[in-house]
């Protein structure tokens, strides 16, 4: 199992695949590609330190009151964002007051056979579950360089990042990466592979992000972006980037090609 | 780019990274380590065929009516089950009602700026967005076999199933699937690698399979299981699993151990 490394902006930690107890959190890319025993003799979670900074995630955070990141409004990773995107469950209104069948009003109880608190219906009984979103997006290569778009909305408007946005209903995580890049850059794109997972769970969002290249050599921005440009990955503008999940991944993307060996990669990602 | 053959039980198509149009799908695995110069020369969506059925699903059907499986009851892949999964968009009851955040009466319409039909409240406006959930699980594995759950709960009372079920708000990919199979199997489980992912776009799920191992070699049924077992590769169940998520994975599992070459896999998965 490789170890990788990533000199990444204080403010996050990004962990391997189990998130670590000790607050010293680091990141591991996977052999998606392994002999059984090779995998087998590597299995024991690896660490490296990556960044030690306080870990604000504790043991029983996983209670029923943390909420997602909110709707979908093309604004992904919100933890980068102004917006109050994770706070203390206590202090955290519910976010699902009302059933959405029948309109009357919800209480926050653990349903019989479950361990979770939700919204449950007072008049129908029906339960509201909240689950973790799927934020699709792609790594468009054309040349040796990466396709990068400057975001015209909030969160991290003038900031630039890789197409990206929430999975619709209906179409699969390729479809609507090649969607979302057509969305924001107008450039219709040909799916190469999976590059990387990257979990942010204090958002309730997990990134599935695409190698892709160009069908042809057009791009422009889309309603959503100020400016569409192709950048070198000496240029990439690692201090103007939106969001950590791009840094890391173009950071992992970077360390692939330099050591001609790319890979699929898993990660967790813990924002402050 | 290998390609992978299955025999897979008629009744759904798997396809590569974008679904084909010709209606003749397959199944690609995608190699996770490659190098960049081998990986673009072998870019154009290889095909092979493997099963010639009617594909269900045409262009279009990304409509915003489509709706997601519904609510987490520990019931993934439904499309294998008997209950109501995915029904022709002008015949299906909008699953939002009500604004969640006020009460009021939603309506369906396009909303400024979008091109999607959603439920937007009459009285506040709120757009509530409807995306894919994740279903997480583990493949795990103890001398040379794999463990099966029995389900316990419908649908597919009585049929064997990888532990998985849907990730929760504030856990990893990785956790989720962990959890599951702590809840499912009574079995504490060590993350290797991720095997896979599945996307099912006619029932709005997206599998996320981990390679894992059993930290003790400990497990029983949990409250969802009548019963739990360990299954040598040539003694899998095939005719007794509960969805066709987890045939694919066994398939793909079986065929890299055979090749002595695991690997990560992503395919679309759709089901008549």
């Amino acid at each position: 199992m490789m170890l990788r490394s990533a000199h990444l902006p204080l403010g996050f930690v990004v962990s391997p695949l189990l998130r670590c107890n000790t607050r010293l959190c680091s990141l591991v890319s996977l052999p998606a590609i392994a002999p059984l025993s090779q995998t087998d003799s590597a299995a024991v979670c690896p660490q490296k330190l990556l960044l030690c900074t306080p870990c604000p995630r504790s043991r029983g955070v996983f209670g029923a009151f943390r909420m997602s990141s909110g709707g979908r409004d093309s604004s992904p990773d919100v933890g980068a964002a102004p917006r109050p995107a994770v706070a203390p469950p206590a202090f955290q209104k519910p976010k699902i007051c009302f059933c959405h069948s029948c309109g009357n009003p919800t209480k926050q109880v653990v349903p019989e056979g479950e361990e979770k608190i939700r919204a449950v219906c007072t008049a129908c009984g029906k339960i509201h579950y909240e689950n973790p979103k799927m934020v699709v997006g792609c790594l468009v290569e054309h040349n040796g360089k990466v396709l990068l778009c400057k975001r015209k909305i909030e969160p991290s408007y003038g900031l630039w990042t890789l197409p990206a946005g929430f999975l619709e209903i209906g179409e699969s995580a390729a479809e609507g990466a090649a969607r979302e890049t057509l969305e924001e850059a107008c450039a219709e794109v040909e799916i190469l592979s999976p590059f990387a997972q990257l979990d942010i769970p204090c958002i309730g969002q997990s990134y599935i992000i695409f190698r892709a290249r160009l069908k042809t050599p057009h791009f422009e921005p889309g309603p959503e972006s100020l400016e569409c440009a192709l950048f070198s990955l000496e240029e990439i503008p690692f201090d103007s980037l939106a969001f950590s999940s791009i840094i890391v991944t173009l950071k992992m993307y970077i360390e692939d090609i330099k050591s001609g060996n790319l890979k699929f990669h898993y990660c967790t990602i813990n924002k402050r």
